[in-house]
């Protein structure tokens, strides 16, 4: 009879095969989307296809079952937030999950997203949202006959999000959310109304591909990514990947009239990239060396992006620099001006594009459409007619066609539903977080005027990178804040910062 | 009862997965050496480890050994040189050289190996062969052992040389070796008494890195490597790998200092490339598929290095647009003094860095030591002395120092034994097929002149990668030459080259 501590130790060499094969998976698909010679997808896709078959064999190891359920009976499984503890519980959690879904049901999944999301890209080219209504119809019926496999006690929208937000409720979500909405709409009312405007067309200016790869790597590596670690390459569609403990690649893309996109982008991709370099080693490929959530991801993207990237006194520090490397181009540009241009706010169409207080109005649309159509209160075949409404509403503005309204995401014909909350979960952990951690490091804006940003990551690495999954989401937002998750530090952060610009 | 047919399918799936495993390792070995960040190292080992041990297991799999032996005896394996003859006869020889091999002899050697490349970079470094010698000692006796598990007939060298150049003999090869030794010594030395010198230092002038990357990205792919289904990136030590059917990568380094180090490299590491791009597809993963030895891999590599790349006719065609691309660099020098530069044959110490005709001489040298290394008639203990009195003798220099001696070569710390003489191999294969691709297609030169290279590599996809291992090396060359291999195309080919160059 093997003790409590062998068993442990089975399931860490267990997990740690997973982890080989699934960043030899990630490593496949990071090649894929970097380098790979244009007629090599083909065998790629059989390649990535194979793996996951056996990482996927590896997580239902009827074995790996057997030793967590005699671990969860035993007294390491006791204090759940304990290493140990979490390791049982979050391990059986997922291994319950994986082992709920039929077979038949994975495969189909599988299929329905390669088949939806080659069917988006046509629809979206062509702007026929009755094209892509089969697939989208398809994608919704199967991740509801998922949630019935999974379970939910309240709403069927939770057993999806649970993939993302581990934990997390569809009440409590709409709660926040709602909350914010009431208080975003006339913010962002008022911002309209506001004779004041920022030249935005300084950022359109011509900024050298070579010069903005420069900057954005002093830039990222002055905040803390950590580039011995990592590495920056040039993707379509930019993201942050994990390919083991000491490589985390980052991507992005250059577009010489448009300065925003890379730099901020790097800055976003280098905040999910610190948080995976700041996971805690010793516990690599188990769950207390794991991040917590998609939204918990998300905060710390977005917090270097924009709690810290965009706020005055980060461009206090960089801007003389971005004014040297950009020569001319920002010659007669005050650090004024160039801070209120990267913090211009206004409705917009495109969820990627879209300003910091905008943004999350997006999301709730998003949110409450997918709730709907899981629930059946929607037809698939009225959801661009929905979308046009809610933007309407939400936004004051209408999309011309499908194409840039709801054929604008990828996450529902690659089946995603559910995923799209942790967005606005990010944003509002980001804020909760970024305010305490301003209370407890004594004025931020000081340090980053200094160039300091060492105090911030740190406090990161502690309070939210270390504990892993050791707490939920809320748990942690509750632990590091003292208060559950509200929609008034992200509020207090906008209105703070947009009031004295827009002169609110 | 499964039929023969059958079985070849089921053995073609396995076979498929070994593909699917090794292929990934190869993918994660190249980003290894391109891009993985500085502290990656440790995990990217353990993640090929694993995949080894995963491909291991698939190779030596007891029902594929079950599946090769029946068919071993149907119809399907009774025509040899067919495609299903060739699957069952080469997979079969396979099996039995990984089966025969003690697990604990396959992990001892896979340690020494490692330990001996470590020591190797320390001798070499404090240029301290005594250090080496416990290295050195331990990697023979191993690959004795190994032999020894084998099995041979003549000489114990036959068992090792078969892991690169299946089923060639050391006497067959010792034949040809002496034959061109006893040709290339006089030859080397009427060049070295002759009064005509090219001026090599044209080639040392500046040469702007981009420039290099351009013209050899420009000439690889007009002498035909397929960019769509391959790339060409930077490493510190070039290669080539296949990482699918349509995915071959080569590499290079640029010394903005010496020209002939990348662009010589390239078209070197590209001739490897064509030869993978033009296996068949359909037998993708399996020995008709295949390439056929190290010896055939080099001959098509030292073809478009040295036969084309290296050949007036193909400087008559892109001289003038190296002169355009690294202007001024050369705007003074005539083609014919750029032509003698790229020629230039002087005995010197380092094998990576010889010239086309003195390189055999070194191989020479290693394959006699490593022969008597091998029997015991020399200890490696007086291996440095040995090596530097066959320097002596055979190009009529000597080595300062081992570490530019005997310690310049990685290949014995890994424990390749049997490896070098697949080099000299491929220049005379290289000599041998180039002859006879001259005669078939009326005289290469002129097609070269004009930027025509298709119909060499039509040829050579027909005559020698097409056919994969359906035939060995020895035969490949007397199907297409009606010649068993002879040094004498190789003694002709640099004779007629050098004799006007030199004045002989």
């Amino acid at each position: 009879m093997p003790t409590p501590e062998q068993l442990l130790e089975n399931v860490r060499r267990h997990a740690h095969e997973i982890d080989l094969l699934s960043t030899i998976g990630s490593t496949l698909e990071w090649d894929e989307r970097t380098y790979l010679p244009k007629s090599g997808g083909e065998f790629r896709a059989e390649q990535i296809t194979y793996l996951s078959g056996l990482t996927h064999q590896k997580r239902t190891a009827p074995q790996l079952g057997e030793w967590l359920g005699e671990l969860a009976e035993s007294p390491l499984a006791a204090d759940l937030h304990s290493d140990p503890g979490t390791v049982i519980r979050m391990m059986q959690r997922d291994y319950e999950k994986q082992t709920r879904l039929p077979q038949s049901l994975v495969e189909e999944l599988a299929r329905a997203q390669v088949l939806g999301q080659q069917a988006w890209v046509e629809s979206r080219k062509t702007n026929d949202f009755a094209a892509f209504v089969p697939f989208l119809t398809k994608n919704i019926d199967l991740r509801r006959q998922q949630a019935e496999a999974f379970g939910y006690e309240d709403h069927i929208y939770d057993a999806l999000l649970d993939d993302y937000e581990p934990n997390e409720r569809t009440a409590n979500v709409a709660r926040v959310l709602s909350a914010l909405r009431a208080e975003l709409a006339p913010l962002v009312a008022e911002i309209a109304a506001s004779p004041q405007k920022p030249d935005a067309g300084l950022l359109t200016r011509l900024y050298p591909k070579a010069g903005q790869e420069a900057f954005a790597l002093h830039a990222a590596k002055k905040v803390g990514f950590d580039f011995d670690r990592g590495r920056l390459d040039v993707t379509h569609h930019p993201f942050c990947t994990d390919l083991g403990p000491h490589d985390c690649r980052i991507t992005t893309r250059y577009d010489e009239r448009h300065f925003p996109g890379a730099f901020f982008g790097v800055l976003h991709e280098a905040g999910h990239g610190m948080y995976e370099q700041g996971l805690r080693a010793a516990w690599r490929g188990l769950p207390p060396g794991n991040f917590v959530s998609l939204g918990i991801h998300e905060s710390q993207s977005r917090m270097w992006e924009n709690f810290v990237g965009r706020s005055r006194a980060f461009w206090e520090h960089f801007y003389p620099v971005a004014q040297g490397m950009f020569l001319p181009t920002l010659a007669d540009v005050s650090l004024e001006e160039f801070y209120f241009a990267v913090n211009d706010v206004r409705p917009s169409l495109i969820r990627v594009e879209a300003d910091e207080a905008t943004y999350n109005l997006h999301i709730i649309i998003r949110f409450e459409l997918e709730q709907a159509l899981l629930t059946g209160d929607l037809a698939p075949g009225d959801a661009a007619g929905a979308w046009r409404e809610k933007y309407r509403e939400y936004l004051g503005i209408e999309p011309p066609d499908d194409a840039d309204g709801i054929l604008q995401d990828v996450h529902w014909s690659a089946a995603l539903i559910g995923y799209f909350p942790t967005y606005a979960l990010g944003n509002l952990y980001a804020a909760q977080f970024y305010e305490q951690a301003d209370a407890d490091l004594g004025g931020l804006a000081s340090q980053f005027a200094a160039g300091e940003f060492a105090p911030l990551l740190t406090w990161l690495n502690e309070k939210i990178h270390a504990p892993g999954q050791c707490y939920s989401a809320s748990e942690l937002v509750q632990n590091i804040t003292g208060k559950p998750l509200s929609h008034e530090p992200l509020i207090r952060h906008l209105r703070n910062k947009l009031s004295p610009l827009y002169g609110l």
